[in-house]
């Protein structure tokens, strides 16, 4: 540890929550130096839904180690890049009726987000993009704008412009129409709302706190979007890559967004990878206009190629999260009314739902308690408040029981000591 | 190459120059289906400084994946982190007198350049940066601000701010003295330049075409910088990692900067990974301030280990870089002496030196012949019109010389092709 | 008229409208060269709430001159200048409680906005600024951020930043409690909504189409500001100067705004000037922070101070305006049953009251109709469909009525007409 | 003065130097209310070129007030705007072989600044726009982008963007050719100096310190302006209408200006009033596009007539001028010598020339003691530090002697008091 103390930056964050050495990772646990195991409901915040070290990725990813392959690639074409565009489009694409072009971006999601930002305003002629609030997506400065993160936002040292925000799916009550306003601050040339290039929006909002855009409100958006010729972008870097039942977080609403950016547990094993899914008449980048040096992380290309291959030939892996998700809806239901609604509220869908607590007090002392008791989960939302489930969809049934009973006890640990601490 | 056609979207660039699938690579070769091998002068845009699948950090990568070392760890404690760690300060801090906080950003440069841009500006409380004229920081909003080059400026889609541009060494002329110029207008309470948080600087413009700034042009930044209260921020990933001839490329001048951005050849195998070293009094982060989700890309960190304790743990791998940094300067110079140094001009220094030719045309000729003939080698400046040598660092002094021998074979046939096309 | 077509810029707008060359005023009307007689029901766009050349400033005016008055004064100590400040303080401020520094700013109503933004952000330290829907603020950089209407910020030329639109009283429906939504949005560290110095706000939309905000809206307003640490700015440059039937247009809601801007009628005869009110513990400028070579206008001080000692020493003339103001509405309710409410909806209150028409078309026809029938009335609104009755505070009764009758009748003609066409 | 202190906002600044009220102005003098006579080199800062109360002009006004003239008319047409207009076009255009369409703004110049940027960037499509060091345009946010000054620019509150500083003639020494440094930077496509939508000068710098653009760089700044497309604005707003010699400033270079803004002395009388001139072709404003109240401001129109038609229909005034300046050069040469051409340096041309000391402090002693012998004069420059002679254009050869011995003397006191302070 010590050396994390006197050489790491202070910016670390989950390492302040789960402050061990980890050296070892093998599906859904990991394992510090002596041993001991965690049980991982955090996921590499959504990047590791095939678990730690798949041994399917795995294998493929060390035979082609072996075999010398390329590694690094800028953008330059390779075998194992031409495989995961053929695998992509075979498994994703083409059984779902989408074409899109792909971009490698640099292989993070804010780079992603950077790049279909740029391209929707080049290509509509348009500073303005509509974000909404509690999304995030990312903390690069073209990114950290769209973000309503007042903590990121804050740092970014400079005014953050060229972004309008709007009220997420069932913000203002459920009363309240959030497209219709939209609507009206659209159509009225006198709102003081710059017609936008794009607007993005994620269908649940991962660290916004779990918060669910209905189908019918994606639908609607997506009308909205075609009504005043703005691009649909759905960043599925969280959500997407199967965390709430589908390939595409969009697939149930049945939308087909203009440009959708996909990261995080793209490669599958990990490893850093990120790309903009564009529609072929938005390609219209110059060469090399939006660059970097990893776009070609050829042992990504790799992981991804097995973990689509497996895990997205069929729909079986779709209904084994489905059926592992309502495991968790039932659990979080009994919990919720144990404790009460207004204390614990069910939150999110697919697997990546989540309970959210009266503040981020108790949600924090929720997955410190889950901690102790070899848990790993972190908490989300506008103020930390809700405990976010992020298990491996790979998980076995077994050890996604075993986690949320874990989970459920250090609830009524946590509750019990608030009563105590009241009454006392 | 269909699907890449089909699938890939228009802003791939070096697959344009090099239209070729590649499927395996060792050392300083890259081989394509068929097993026709391409002696690799672009090494990943300098990712590569220790060529393609170097075995010793091949072997400490397949160990660490077998037996199941953390791929992806956020930025929790790791083992292979806190030996990274333990590593660099040993290996390259501690005997060059520095004392830096390593802050693991987005393992891209351009999120590097984010990061030091953020915290230079929160710490000084002020928006302004410099950057220099020709400079190349990345194409992320907050990076490309600090780009010179107007095709990537132009991606932006928004107004980039918060930048002045100052004239790098040399830029005006050998008469004009640029930080003078500077130093007054950042002397003058009237000259409309605001006071920067922070100076951004390479060494050497990879990008901008292997512009170098002599010893006493830094050691005058470095005076300029303390005495207006402005942080150094010296930007290595393409020059530093060894690529000038000494592990950080600032070393010669014998200054400090507060704050360096390192990335490219840090992992030293081309996986991704980038970081900030900053002062510790620097080290103002919140925690996850500045985050992003593949902050720990343990993989990278085991090769980084590997690269540093093999390669850095004394003096002789510096040495060899020399020793080939002066076989390349003998060479081009040869090559500008025969065809007149108006036509080409020697540029850059150790391992990081090119041939100016008269425009950009001449040198897409050059490097177009060079591919016919096996050689991969790219342009850069302002206008294209450079002759990047960026073998590995790592190259066998026969392999370098058969490069160059191709090189000055590709330039002649250019030459006497242009002059029968005068001639004709 | 040739001059004007030769030399004049194309920007100019009422001219188009009305199109004759004016040389001549008094009171309630404008003569022609040939002599004609327009009732003004435009009044200089509320600049002229005294009428043209009334007689009792102008011969103050005329005093001054005929005695050497200072003209121009920077912003050095006048007579002139002590007196209005002095006659300012005893009419308006200390009768209503109120304890303002005053600014003189640049002789425009933006100007005025510029300084009041300026100094709100400079005292919270805050770039964001919250304006409304429908807002009109001026059109320099600053103040045009502020201001709603695409025609005006469309011609910038810049991106409009540091300002956050928010729905204005009422804006979308009578059932969304717009300052709950706002309120949610402040209070929630993820909304995106970056903290404000300031909330800018005109108590009745001039240019926005006379839309009102309620009292208890107002009210609720100042309550978010204090809850929220934000300052509220009123722009009363339009809606102020009795217009509404008190000297400010926030009297009646019994509100204390930190900052009031003033200018249109303040100098009482159609001269430029423009003021800053502002609570004293924020009047932090540094000498000449904000200058501008006209800020000591000594002529419109004479008026100014003529206007206030006449009108304004007692509460006969607001009495005045309010019996004229109901002279409107129940001419107004009238025409409005008479075409049915749909056709023609009654906006505004004192007198800044209006006609909304269906579209801008209609609203376009009744301006020229009644300017055949020799009266000049303008429209406004988000899509200029609100015919906007301006007339003169000091309007003889007479004068009045002859000017509603005209309208009405122009009204009845125009509907005729569409009728006529409609079954044709 | 009891009132001002209670009242007036802290932003004052001249009230500050010369603490007095004055109550009324003839010729070159103001008088305080005890008849106290001080001759007045400050005249409104260049706004009172044809002296206080010009009885010529003074007169036109009082006979139009008397009649009822149009005081306040928008941007109708109005007898006295095309007589202004027709009298600009013969006595100013016609003569100069100059054809501009006029576009009268908010009467201010920072508005006048506001529109011409506007439309410069308007018509190109760019946003950048370039400045110069030292270069003072106003103080609303798009003008105050463009001006250099520090104690205004950090008044802003928000980032000022769009705008790139350049080096003004002479700012980098004699030696130095900063045309030539433009010109690098605006054909290097990788400077990071995006191409601008025009430039804008002074060509003798009022606030700056009374900096002088020599004939040749105005030309060559025209013909690189014409190079890359981009306009030139001259701000005449300060050097115009006969400050230098000349009415326009730029008449001896010879260059013809894009667009120019007009603004101070324009009226002639003191009054508020702005202009832009603009080439036909440029004219290309939407109706209404830039607005604002007070942009008819006819008593101005009326004296600015009458100024025009008195001193501008020949050659009169201008050689009138021209020999009065040679006076000041003389004298200030005179003191120069005296003191030492390193203690106080001859600056400026025509009746624009101060003489600029070692620093702030001595030229504010300067000033100070002018004061108390009876001599309003300025300070002006980056420091404060050039004491700024701006006498009426029109001031009797008698009045000119006599301010310029008031000068002397008190500069003699004190450089006599330091030499005392130092020995002491």
């Amino acid at each position: 540890m010590k050396i994390f103390n006197e050489m790491e930056s202070a910016v670390q964050s989950y390492a302040r929550s789960f402050p061990v050495v980890f050296n070892r990772a093998r599906g859904s646990y990991l394992f510090d130096a002596e041993g001991k195991a965690y049980l991982d409901f955090l996921a590499g915040a959504g990047s590791l839904n095939y678990g730690h070290n798949n041994p399917l990725l795995k294998k493929a990813l060390l035979d082609y180690i072996e075999q010398d392959g390329i590694t690094h690639g800028l953008d330059m074409h390779t075998d194992a890049k031409a495989k995961f565009l053929q695998t992509f489009r075979d498994c994703i694409m083409t059984p779902r009726g989408l074409d899109y072009r792909m971009q490698f971006t640099g292989p993070t999601g804010t780079n992603a987000v950077e790049a279909a930002l740029k391209i929707a305003r080049k290509v509509k002629g348009r500073n303005n993009i509509i974000s909404f609030t509690n999304g995030f997506h990312g903390v690069s400065l073209g990114a950290v704008a769209a973000t309503g993160n007042q903590h990121h936002r804050g740092g970014a040292g400079v005014e953050l412009s060229n972004v309008t925000r709007m009220p997420f799916c069932g913000y203002h009550g459920r009363d309240a129409d959030t497209l219709k306003m939209i609507d009206k601050l659209l159509s009225d040339p006198s709102s003081g709302v710059d017609l936008p290039a794009a607007a993005i929006v994620e269908t649940v909002q991962g660290e916004g706190g779990l918060n669910v855009a209905e189908k019918t409100w994606l639908q609607g958006l997506e009308k909205l979007c075609r009504k005043h010729d703005i691009l649909l972008i759905v960043d599925d870097i969280q959500a997407g890559c199967g965390r709430t039942g589908t390939f595409f977080s969009f697939e149930p609403a049945g939308i087909k967004p203009d440009i959708v950016t996909l990261s995080k547990s793209l490669s599958g094993f990990g490893l850093p990878l990120a790309v903009v899914l564009l529609h072929p008449e938005l390609d219209q980048w110059l060469p090399g206009e939006h660059n970097g040096t990893f776009r070609g992380n050829n042992h990504a290309f790799v992981t991804a190629t097995a973990a689509l291959e497996h895990y997205w030939k069929d729909n079986a892996f779709a209904e084994e999260i489905q059926a592992k998700a309502q495991i968790v809806t039932k659990k979080f239901k009994a919990i919720s009314e144990k404790h009460g609604v207004t204390e614990l509220r069910l939150k999110g869908r697919g697997l990546m739902q989540g309970l959210e607590c009266r503040n981020g007090e108790i949600a924090e002392k929720i997955s410190r308690a889950a901690f102790e008791r070899g848990l790993i989960i972190e908490t989300a939302g506008n103020r930390s408040q809700v405990v976010k489930c992020f298990c491996p969809l790979t998980i076995h049934e077994k050890d996604l029981n075993q986690g949320l009973d874990i989970l459920e006890k250090s609830i009524d640990h946590v509750f019990k000591q608030n009563t105590l601490s009241k009454v006392g």
